[in-house]
């Protein structure tokens, strides 16, 4: 039984203002795709890796993994027009629907061994989870051109890896894809299944704004002392 | 007609597992509440800077200042119980009903003065406006046990200054506190008065935890360049 972990990588580097995707930008003299990628591999050296990548940056990426002599052995398919697409051609590539399956942003390379472990036992006990944390922030919810205060203690913010039983995950992405589909446990959460919320880790970013590169580059440099 | 900031400084430091709250953690040489007056003088020299404080603080705080040579004028007032009474008590201290009065957390010191402006100019147009910003994570809302994804597009992240109508202000504290005031907006809202977004910019966080405070230096030391 093999578990998996499904790494989308579609940036297009343009809300960075940046010449090359952003899944590519260097951090600690790699580019950030690959720090993602050892944080899986460090988890289960024997985890069955699929990089979803946009066609055109295929040849990119392997000369990149050359020059880094990046050798962790990972599958790479096409990404697609949309996340939902990207993640239907990675699951077709995945042939074995027994074990477990996450889906985890090619950007998010500060995932904790322990968040990706929390979720992968969770998902293996229920059948879907995802890290989550709490917002700091008060909320408030945006409505026909007014806006009410939410209680922050009611909402989460959700991060990844999101994993799922396979065949559940398989299945789910049976579905047409929907406008509703906000990220993997809503197209799971689509066929009624339960999610369970695990704690994620703050340090867990999304790195997608010039600031989040900042804040990357701050947290790098605390992990060599 | 003299506009006011009320800055609540009632953090006793204890979410950080710092022995000093966390408003006097140094940054760039200073007390963290002391770059977030300097912030409103920057904006406008000639306003009004009220800092609510707890009792037993004040002491340390005045010679801080000293030691530091920080001489922005400002008034102290005593915080309350919650943030609800810190507010109650500066307002208490404002007895001008004309003009503006925003309120500030302390340990927000990178509000941008163009966030400043905003809201203040938004205020004066709509009589109260905060400003807010995307959430990049996908959201949850947890209920009973379950929970549902929610579209992020829908939600706003709030932050500070939170700005009103002097008079508007009093009005709303006047009330009793309600478990469902979480910020000074939905205070206000409470009377049925509309509130304006205006947008935030991302590096206003709150400073609370021991990773808020490493993101804080990281800010500090790309100002110094």
């Amino acid at each position: 039984m093999a578990d998996n972990i499904i790494i989308v990588a579609g940036g297009k580097g343009l809300r960075m203002g940046e010449p090359i995707p952003k899944q590519f930008l260097p951090l600690a003299g790699k580019a950030i795709l690959m720090l993602t990628i050892e944080r899986f591999y460090g988890f289960d050296p024997n985890i069955n890796i699929v990089v979803a990548l946009p066609a055109e940056q295929r040849e990119y990426w392997n000369k990149l993994c050359r020059e880094c002599n990046f050798n962790i052995p990972h599958a790479i398919v096409d990404g697609g027009e949309t996340r939902f697409h990207s993640v239907s051609n990675a699951l077709d590539s995945i042939t074995d629907p027994s074990g477990l399956t996450g889906v985890h942003d090619g950007v998010r390379p500060f995932v904790s061994l322990e968040t990706i472990r929390k979720c992968y036992l969770a998902a293996s006990k229920f059948g879907a989870a995802i890290p989550v944390t709490r917002p700091l922030d008060s909320l408030r919810e945006v409505k026909e051109g007014n806006s009410i205060a939410r209680l922050r203690d009611n909402y989460r913010l959700v991060q990844t890896p999101q994993v799922f039983r396979t065949d559940l995950l398989k299945q789910a992405y049976r579905a047409k894809h929907k406008a509703s589909f906000t990220d993997d446990a809503s197209v799971v959460e689509d066929m009624a299944h339960k999610i369970e919320l695990v704690e994620g880790n703050i340090e867990n970013i999304k790195i997608t704004t010039p600031f989040d590169l900042l804040l990357a580059q701050t947290l790098v440099s605390q992990q060599k002392d």
